[in-house]
């Protein structure tokens, strides 16, 4: 399902018009808790009275649940517990990520698929969103576990004024707001360098950043993020075991995947309007703040070779810093392994 | 058309079996002037004297010129001014670059096409030929003119082993095999940086380098490499009349194009073999001694907008060092314009 949805009033919705019940839809959701007279979704979108008792009605057939009540109107008190356009975009309060949205049920990779959708000319902040992937990938090719209605599985497409050398700041853009969401979600939720949120030391979430370039300029990034939202322990593929983890099972109560999504966009935008105004510097700091990674000991991947050492900082451009026996060595790719305790990537 | 071609003998020729008649042709190629008699072509493919002589015949009706001269056997006198596989492949020594050519007389891209090869899994040298591009593209979107049957069009599908931050020095390598080949056709070509190819201040080749990664790892490069090759001055369009030029044009005699295209591979893999091997060091001489750029009064985009100075060297990362009113300045991205003469870049 493609469709721009939100804000009935948006001129870009024209591009791809929503259907008349997504905007009542998006009607009832932005009253939030709020009752919302007939009459006025009537005089506000065009439709007969009997025209908007059909569409809340066609709505519960699909799972929403709206409230009716004589004098007052209707009230939206639950959305299915799907991560479709129609549940995401009334969700919504970004100005660009997501306003067009790509659901699938079933997809190979969010990843492939946005790449696909910005080589044939995507615009900034259209993101793609599964139920489940069948080839999900994470970082250097490796496969990423997505199984269907658990989890969150989405990539956005960005295309941002940066040369390709500083792309890796994205990626830690991309961390700060991934584990800002998982906070907000009220799990206490920390960075491993350089974009793994981890609970407790095991994954939450994981971030695979892919841009396409010339030397000098970036066509386009795409940020994809996988966020185990509801998958339970024994869920989880034995390899992963001991490793992985979801919010639903560190907070102990299931996580509403729409309501999620809608905010990590949310958070996302915003980590990303204050790199775009300010640079690195504001980023740098919040990464730090949020790093499980400094000043723990940890074995990464130098130049010549493989060093332990002590997790000192990260650079101007995020490269990480660590105090091997040699002297400062800057890490800038690879990936780091906590000493001394159960490590989210394995050996 | 698509095949391998070169030695029969190469095991990974079993991909993509060529025919009996384009392994006649490679015999005979390799044979360069000499004459080969029927029956060494018919022992060592294999085949009977009668079907040598209707493989040769075959090659005749397509435009090869090969002479049969009783009691010495054949010989290869001319091959036909086309781009096909049958007719650059037989002309390869490279191990790796064109193994594999993917050749068109018609595409709206061989960067676009290269780009889909390689997100399709492509291996590392495989290179897209046309005759003619409907949609060439240049640095920065711009296009690039690509009539059909006069000059070459090709893009090289890389696989190096760099991080994306080192990816400029590639255009580096393709821009000093691009202008030891046009040196090679006997035309006195330089390089203006970054990758240019220019005769007497005119523009005879281009390249455009494009790249898909992860922040800390490259997945594949494509080097797209343009050369006008017999285009004559009435052949360009307005706007690149006094701008650009063709190596015809400045020798006084057509280039052999598939001949032109194998020394272009052949080039460009050695280059890059010793930059794998020694790293960027000798490129960057090797670069020094060929541009038209350093010591010239330039004018180019610096961080803090446009500037004007002395371009006096590249650094250790292919990045232009220009002596300016405030300092020195490092100039990345964009273009540089030479002052006080027709410069190819234009406006």
């Amino acid at each position: 399902m493609t469709g721009r949805v939100g804000d009935p009033d948006n001129p870009r919705m024209a591009e791809v018009a929503p259907g008349s019940e997504e905007m009542v839809l998006a009607f009832l959701a932005e009253a939030a808790d709020d009752f919302v007279s007939g009459e006025a979704i009537s005089g506000k979108l065009g439709l007969s009275r009997a025209a908007v008792w059909k569409h809340v009605n066609a709505l519960r057939g699909q799972g929403y649940r709206i409230e009716a009540v004589p004098a007052r109107g209707y009230r939206l008190v639950a959305i299915p517990d799907r991560l479709g356009a129609l549940e995401i975009g009334p969700l919504l309060n970004t100005h660009d990520l997501g306003q067009v949205l790509h659901c699938s049920a079933e997809i190979p990779s969010t990843n492939d698929r946005a790449r696909e959708l910005a080589d044939a000319g995507a615009a900034h902040g259209e993101v793609v969103v599964a139920e489940c992937q069948t080839a999900g990938r994470g970082r250097r090719g490796r496969s990423w576990s997505s199984p269907a209605g658990q989890n969150l599985y989405l990539s956005v497409i960005l295309r941002p004024s940066l040369p390709p050398q500083r792309a890796p700041e994205l990626t830690l853009v991309a961390s700060v707001a991934a584990c800002e969401a998982c906070r907000k979600a009220g799990v206490e939720a920390g960075i491993k360098w350089p974009n793994d949120v981890l609970v407790g030391g095991l994954k939450v979430a994981g971030i695979l950043t892919e841009l396409s370039a010339e030397p000098d300029v970036v066509h386009w990034v795409v940020l994809g993020i996988g966020v185990n939202l509801n998958s339970g322990s024994g869920d989880f593929p034995a390899d992963l075991r001991g490793v992985a983890t979801s919010l639903s099972i560190e907070r102990g109560q299931p996580v509403p995947r729409a309501l999620f999504a809608a905010a990590l966009l949310s958070e996302l935008e915003q980590w990303l309007d204050l790199h775009a105004d300010q640079g690195f510097g504001p980023i740098r700091a919040a990464w730090r703040e949020r790093s499980v990674t400094l000043g723990r000991e940890v074995r990464a991947d130098g130049e010549g070779g493989e060093i332990t050492g002590v997790a000192e900082d990260i650079d101007e451009t995020g490269a990480l810093l660590v105090r091997a026996r040699g002297g400062l060595v800057r890490v800038v790719a690879g990936d780091v392994r906590l000493v001394g305790r159960v490590d989210p990537e394995g050996a």
